[in-house]
């Protein structure tokens, strides 16, 4: 269970209230907001606010730009165009806040992008859950041969289940432990009275990577893209992609426009560097270009085959 | 005038439409929404967009302070008491976006505020508007002799006569010379066929520093309330200072309990040194205390005299 | 003249004088420091200080990417790795500071690269030179036909000669008012004892955007990195862009591996999108492919053919 | 053991060379390079590269604040008005690199100050070192009865030795584990050859938060002194206190002048808010005032006696 008893009435109650605005408002975000996206074994992802939408791109981008963009049939063609452009600053206009609930593991890939709010559940003030991430059975990956910071297969029968119980064991262990020194349990009372019990501060550090944390993160759509374009994409571990996964969600309801462009111009896109782009040009025109040839590293050309889908030429 | 009829209009078409939200929502600020503030002869500042409000910091701040501070009747205290122990993150959740039109010379003072997003009409696109800044008479300054970034006394007569008409003459001539170079009127409309008209890019480096810019510019509460701290502050130049007084009015509307905790504990707070804590801890143990003896240098008495309120000491 | 003689003795006095340390050093970039590459009539370029070279970054990517990667003759690829695959943070453990002398409204484009250190040179505590740009001939270019934010053909006969004269005249006449309403002489003499002159604060304001500020501007090599692909490229204005390829003179000399990897990756490279990059592939899978059929706006398709090299095809 | 013999080694070879350099240098901060001061049971900073001195934020002021401000005489005058008035960005014209070795929670504290450079050790790629940081027994510290942050009465007898048994038996036994699932000794050496062993970046989820990473941090040194304020002071943890109390003895040595400006007047600083003066003006002014007559709350009392070191008054 990713949500207690307490948190799925308070989001019941905050969805029951509406207000009146004169804001921009989306009807589709409005659907989802305060709902949470079940992430991994018990977090969790959702949208808790945002400001702007795919029209105030294109207002931020009218005023940059200035008269002459005016017919409202372009709106898709501006975004896209600023998208392709990396005009990045009218995306910058639209903010959301999400309420996420992730192992701390993950949280310290997360947090190194910086230009975003972040409020974390501190465990200098208080007593984390007994909750932590064990990875199911398909995502119990050996280390990749070939790739230093990559998965390869999936581990199977006695080293797969011995994985399991040790991580389940070691967090479960460790956090009873946590516990035992604060002398308090999850609602902060007293366990054995004759104990003065640990600094909360200092027991923390007992706890491991898997624990749970979870906190409010606020940015732009701009910030945002990039946060997606590093963390939705293949190469990103998998335990931050599902929820890069589950943000794309909410902004393709956000802001439909842009989430396209995003698609499109960004996380399908590839980047030719100048040699790359000249072999392209010589193979359009009819050449035959092998490695050798290239001028490429091997690494690169194995890059360049991949990136045109002739895997078998490398 | 600082507002076309066009803009008047699309204004009250934007605040005749209301939609539902389910975001949390504030009905003082949304009386305001999107209505211009004048400021100087042509500025304006008007909000087009907010998030959050009061309940949002310190739903923050819970997050991270964690259970203990749940008393609803607290929310008022727990803002003062971050407000005051410079816990800066939980105002960081609220976020506002204004229009501003404004003076390049203040532009330029207030895009050194970096944790900002900015859209500024372009004049490499699109040609300014024939308006400049020109100050009225009791704003018309000499240069302080005491202190080398302020003003002295108002100027008076055939001084402050020739310096408005200067000031006039000069910023009309070279936005004539504008539209001639760029050979096309306000609207774009080509002026003499028989000339090319130089690039807009290059004719506005014409124009002078009081010609008006606009631009939206966004940024969170924390950034916002560091912003008016220097920006609505005495020392500030009166120019910036009454935009930073129209936006502190929107503040008070939209999160009037940070708002107060920032008069207090920021706008009408004083910072004492080490050494001057120190003097006055001798002085209220009842010892008479003059600059000489005080190990302060002289101007940093006279400032101390003048925080405590006892400029004659000096 | 872009220094003046005092200016010039300062900057010999300092390039005489030699410390020992133990820091990372770059004799080739140690040959150039503090001196001044003129850029347009009367600004320039000049690096004051640095920190790191190549070898920092490298540094620093193995603190993050770990042991095996120590092989010394593996820097060169490992910084093209790094650059190709944006991973950003090793780039940004080098600095770099420059003072640099520019006319205000190319100082207005480049403020908008938020992430630098900025110290200006400030018109309200002093009086600015009297120095404004006036475009060479060549560079006194049309309004671009097509678009909107370039430059066309060069102006020529006596449209060249109005527009010379226009800038040339209203910045100096402008500048002659300014000192007159200060009543002070560019060294802070009083001029007219019988009167009080404008505050600087306020006088300011009837320069023109051709005048010459300056500034120090320290950022990091990846940011760096940014304001030169934005503003070293074509499409960048004609003023900014040559300050840009005097900055990259600097980078040469002081990270010629990071450098190179810089225009291969980013400078020489370009970005096909998720459809671009199907469309090549149809290509060299030899189909026959034009517009119509390729899914792409006329003007997307004419900015791939334009990649491609095949400006014939649209 | 804070340092390999192999990293010892390392130092004392970059210690031992010597560049020839135009830069602004500073031999006592040179005399501590690469050198690594003990933090904690394995930790350490050390500087690793510097760019700057007391006379560059002078010379950034002086280019801001102009002439007139040349006195050699008064460089220490200006830069104490500097940080008196929180003229920040000349601050910013000085940078400096650490190299640290700290536990991953006092990392997670770090990491909140954004606006600095970083690499980190990745434990996605590399497999971190068999240490973790066990408290001294006098930090061994109960939670604070009064305070929800802090830590009260160091523990004792049996309650002591138990915390210290649990710290150090599941910090080894759960990277024993870690070692066991990656199926690899430290050195990246196969185990059993029979095993695929778990991927680096999901076994990483087994290491408590007592583990030591390390990283390249760099930063300018306004930031630093903001961070600084916050970490060397009474209220911060002991254990991120003492990494800011190594790096202040560097800041010490680097930039004499500015840090003591920054004890005098922002460590050993207080601030008054609007009320809180109003009554130090009554107090000195012979006036008896009470915490009931104040208008203060209990709380906002308390600090203001303590402040004014009459703890007794309350």
């Amino acid at each position: 269970m990713t949500l207690t008893a307490e948190q799925t009435q308070e989001i019941e109650a905050a969805r029951g209230v509406r207000h009146e605005t004169r804001r921009p408002t989306v009807p589709a975000l409005e659907d989802m907001l305060f709902t949470a996206t079940p992430v991994l074994d018990h977090g969790f992802v959702r949208v808790v606010d945002y400001m702007g939408d795919d029209a105030a791109i294109v207002q931020a981008a009218r005023v940059s730009y200035g008269r002459g963009t005016r017919a409202v049939s372009e709106d898709r063609g501006l975004i896209r165009y600023l998208m392709r452009h990396r005009h990045s600053t009218p995306f910058e206009m639209c903010e959301i806040k999400y309420h996420v609930k992730l192992p701390i593991f993950v949280a310290r890939q997360w947090i190194r992008h910086r230009t975003a709010n972040v409020n974390e559940y501190s465990a200098r003030y208080s007593i984390l859950d007994r909750e932590f991430y064990i990875p199911s059975p398909d995502q119990l990956s050996a280390q990749s041969a070939v790739n230093r910071q990559g998965r390869g297969a999936v581990l199977e029968g006695a080293e797969a289940a011995r994985v399991l119980d040790l991580l389940r064991e070691d967090a479960t262990r460790n956090y009873d432990h946590y516990v035992e020194m604060l002398n308090e349990d999850e609602q902060g009372q007293k366990l054995d009275p004759g104990r003065q019990g640990l600094a909360r501060e200092l027991g923390r550090m007992n706890l491991t990577l898997n624990a749970y944390t979870q906190w409010y993160w606020k940015t732009d759509l701009h910030n945002l893209f990039h946060f997606l374009s590093l963390r939705a994409d293949a190469h990103a571990q998998y335990e931050i992609r599902v929820y890069a996964e589950a943000m794309m969600a909410s902004v393709e309801a956000w802001v439909p426009i842009a989430a396209g462009a995003f698609r499109d111009y960004r996380l399908g896109a590839v980047t030719l560097s100048a040699q790359m782009l000249g072999l392209v040009q010589r193979m359009l025109a009819g050449e035959a270009v092998g490695q050798a040839e290239s001028g490429l590293s091997k690494r690169e050309w194995r890059e360049l085959m991949q990136v045109l889908g002739r895997g078998d030429d490398a």
